[in-house]
């Protein structure tokens, strides 16, 4: 990258690849955390970690960052669309880390942190008012961070929170997405209910299914989507993720002995995660054009490995003698018509992270509009346990039974997280989109899935997600590789041939 | 550590914290990368290491150090002996983190690497001449390094080397000990050849032992010594160490199925370096005062756990009973006088790394003479091999059958690591001596060995120095604890003991 004479964006390039390797750094501590780190390291840990990002953030904030790319963009946009990407998203990256003060970033983080702890506690007793004072903390220094960050980025104030997660798509966009599909749902889950109970119960694999047995089917399961083992781990940790670095992917997961599914499908998931982190551009490593595109697409790579193409028909009529030889048992339970019953069900609950790929949905359209409420002061904090108790009752007419199973479920905005919820949406409907143009673009799709074999998928998505890097912002990805902008209609339709047929 | 006035020793203090931080995420990653690391991943890691040593020194070289130390040195010695070493010791890094120019450093680093990969090559066919020219480089570039930090810190230029692993003991200190040893080999070897035939070949217990049994008994020993599992972890390396930080200390082990021996007092060994880190002064986490004393300190705190402790008679009788159990087989061979004799042989052989503990010392004394003259230019790189044989025949009276089991035997010196060997019985040596103390000093030190039960010693340790950090050099920390400085008798005693009666 250094040269004898170097320009502005050759050090600009220099000193985000030097940001970059701190963040790598902090990834792997992240995961060493996690999966490995014994609990008397944790304090010294934080404080690794808290050093590490600050001086990553000194890196980014540098009065020199702003001359030299104040250099770069005078000389206008470079003819290599990558470049002028990658001028941008430093110049985005400055914004975002220069416009807020540093008193209100040291103020969230203590706040954050404090009305975490205090969330644990509350979930534990399902008692929202021992956190409803943070919470208000916590909301009011979120609005200020957002009214700090709207006219830097050009944005609303919450649709600069959502930037933090996904570039490229606002609040306005999505809005009418949503209220199509709450449409949908509202005539498509009965339906599927109703042809579900015709259907009957599936059988469920007995146990124990023992958790070496899990691991080794878990990590031939992974490699054979593509993961390299020379480049990647699988661990175990509390909450499943995908982290490390993409030439070092960590991904972990918890096993359950009497139940298989989760670990396995997780696995699925993550390594969807993981193979998007495996592809990205190695001519742009470490510079943000090389990075991938936001956590709605990040989503959608592992939405598309674990939804769309491991629980497919065909995925399941090979993996399902996998499973029976792996873990022995019943083989009526391990049909791969009766796995498709079992990990196809759809039902109406409280508990977002259990909910199936349909009412998902419903789950993030309440937060999302609720978020967007609580940010805006159109609702109180003191009166989120009964909007969510009506959204729930409006959008799936289910009533939580208590907080704890209503608005105190979630840790995401009881840490600072606004605007992150949609993500999860936008890429299951971005994995159905995806899915469509790859079915249509890749020859056998489908009859590869039935070997077991999910090359073809992967090798079509390294080329129109993966390699592509943040060369695009979210709809100009999707718009690139299946020809339009977010479009419901195709998750709709999957969800049609998968639960209404 | 921070108040609204600091002064310059506060400013100091926060600024060597933030060091010492940014070393605990490299000991962290460091550990990863021997133990957890999939090869994919090596590449990006040298970076992420790279980066924050260059953080690290930045912030150790930079301006402000020099006028905060001038501020703090100029207010005079503070009353508090600690503040006071803490102080001298900022300055002591500063100068020698300063005294070196950074091309040189670089020159250094590109060298080291590139010489240390033919290393290998050389060592494999067992041909010096492969390796030779980069040597002469290294030791080219050595020479300029000792060059320069000798005149600062008031040091001939081979002990401005071994400053770097060791602090507070020099070559002139340490010929007259060797000088001594070497006479004492003289006469002790041959007789206790002579006892050892007499008394017949030990029995060997008959594998295999499973990994997974020498690793639960490995845990279980560590944590009878008083390695707190909230605050460590063992896993498994190619090469052994001890790494992390001291609320994190990763201890490392590789297991030879048909030989429980390594692996079981390898972790001894290991556990003797974690138990030192563990029982570092809290109050100076993160201080120059409050870290272990050096490697010469650092290896005597494992070789007492190791040598001292774990390979006496009264512990044997505890442990053998132990192996018995866990592994089965023939109970002749788990005998405590057994397990004695086939953990306590004298032998002259080539390679220093299977050194008993008697003749140990000699394949450092080797290096130690050379070295010396490696770098004063008294000693030609073409004419090392010849020493090495020379030395070796006279020292041990074996002559190495080729160059891979003389002189290319470490990777010390084509790596860069001058100064460092004789750290190795330096520590042996003080490990005897502070034994030697503790068994006058604590009552029912051995009847506590007897029952497995090492907290006695580590409890007298702990307090005569793990607890003392920094706050003394080699020679000082040995005389407040054992009423003088290094003296080889002690260890000569103990052989005596050990092999001569």
């Amino acid at each position: 990258m250094r040269t004898d004479n170097p320009t502005a964006y050759d050090r600009l390039a220099a000193r985000f690849a030097r940001i970059a390797t701190i963040d790598e750094a902090i990834a792997m501590l992240g995961w060493d955390a996690a999966a490995m780190m014994p609990p008397g390291g944790a304090s010294a840990r934080g404080d690794q970690l808290a050093v590490l990002a600050g001086l990553a953030h000194g890196l980014l904030v540098a009065p020199a960052v702003a001359d030299d790319l104040a250099a770069a963009e005078a000389a206008g946009d470079d003819p290599d669309p990558w470049r002028a990407a990658n001028v941008k998203l430093m110049r985005h990256a400055h914004l975002r880390a220069t416009a807020v003060p540093a008193d209100l970033v040291e103020a969230e983080a203590r706040v954050n942190s404090a009305c975490e702890k205090v969330w644990r506690e509350a979930r534990e007793r399902s008692d929202f008012t021992l956190v409803r004072p943070l919470l208000q903390e916590v909301l009011n220094l979120v609005r200020q961070h957002a009214a700090a960050l709207a006219p830097v980025l050009g944005l609303t104030p919450y649709d600069a929170l959502m930037d933090g997660f996904q570039s490229g798509i606002g609040a306005a966009d999505l809005a009418p997405v949503f209220r199509d599909y709450e449409a949908f749902l509202c005539t498509a889950l009965p339906r599927a209910e109703a042809l579900q109970a015709r259907r009957g119960e599936p059988l469920v694999p007995a146990g124990p299914f023992p958790a070496a047995t899990q691991e080794a089917l878990c990590r031939r399961l992974a490699g054979r989507a593509g993961l390299e083992p020379a480049y990647s781990r699988l661990d175990r940790s509390a909450h499943p993720f995908c982290g490390g670095t993409p030439t070092d992917v960590r991904i972990t997961v918890r096993y359950d002995e009497d139940d298989f599914s989760r670990a396995l499908l997780g696995v699925l998931h993550e390594t969807g995660h993981a193979l998007y982190e495996r592809g990205l551009p190695p001519a742009y490593a470490r510079q943000p054009v090389g990075m991938a595109a936001g956590m709605a697409a990040h989503e959608s790579q592992s939405l598309i490995i674990e939804m769309q193409a491991c629980r497919s028909d065909a995925y399941l009529s090979w993996l399902a003698p996998e499973l029976l030889a792996g873990f022995g048992g019943e083989p009526a339970a391990y049909a791969p018509a009766n796995l498709g019953r079992l990990w196809r069900r759809v039902g109406r609950g409280c508990i977002r992270v259990d909910a199936d790929e349909m009412t998902y949905p419903a789950h993030v359209i309440l937060r999302f509009r609720l978020e967007q409420a609580l940010v805006s002061g159109d609702l109180a904090v003191a009166d989120l346990p009964g909007a969510w108790h009506d959204g729930m009752v409006s959008l799936l007419a289910v009533a939580p039974p208590d907080d704890a199973r209503g608005c105190l479920q979630d840790i995401h905005w009881y840490e600072g997280a606004v605007g992150y919820f949609p993500s999860y949406t936008l890429g299951a409907m971005a994995a159905a989109q995806l899915m469509g143009a790859a079915r249509r673009e890749v020859d056998g799709l489908d009859a590869a899935l039935a070997q077991g074999e999910l090359r073809p998928l992967v090798g079509w998505l390294r080329d129109k997600v993966h390699r592509q890097g943040s060369l695009l912002g979210f709809n100009d990805l999707l718009r690139a590789a299946t020809g339009k902008a977010l479009d419901p209609t195709d998750f709709e339709a999957h969800l049609t041939a998968r639960y209404l047929t």
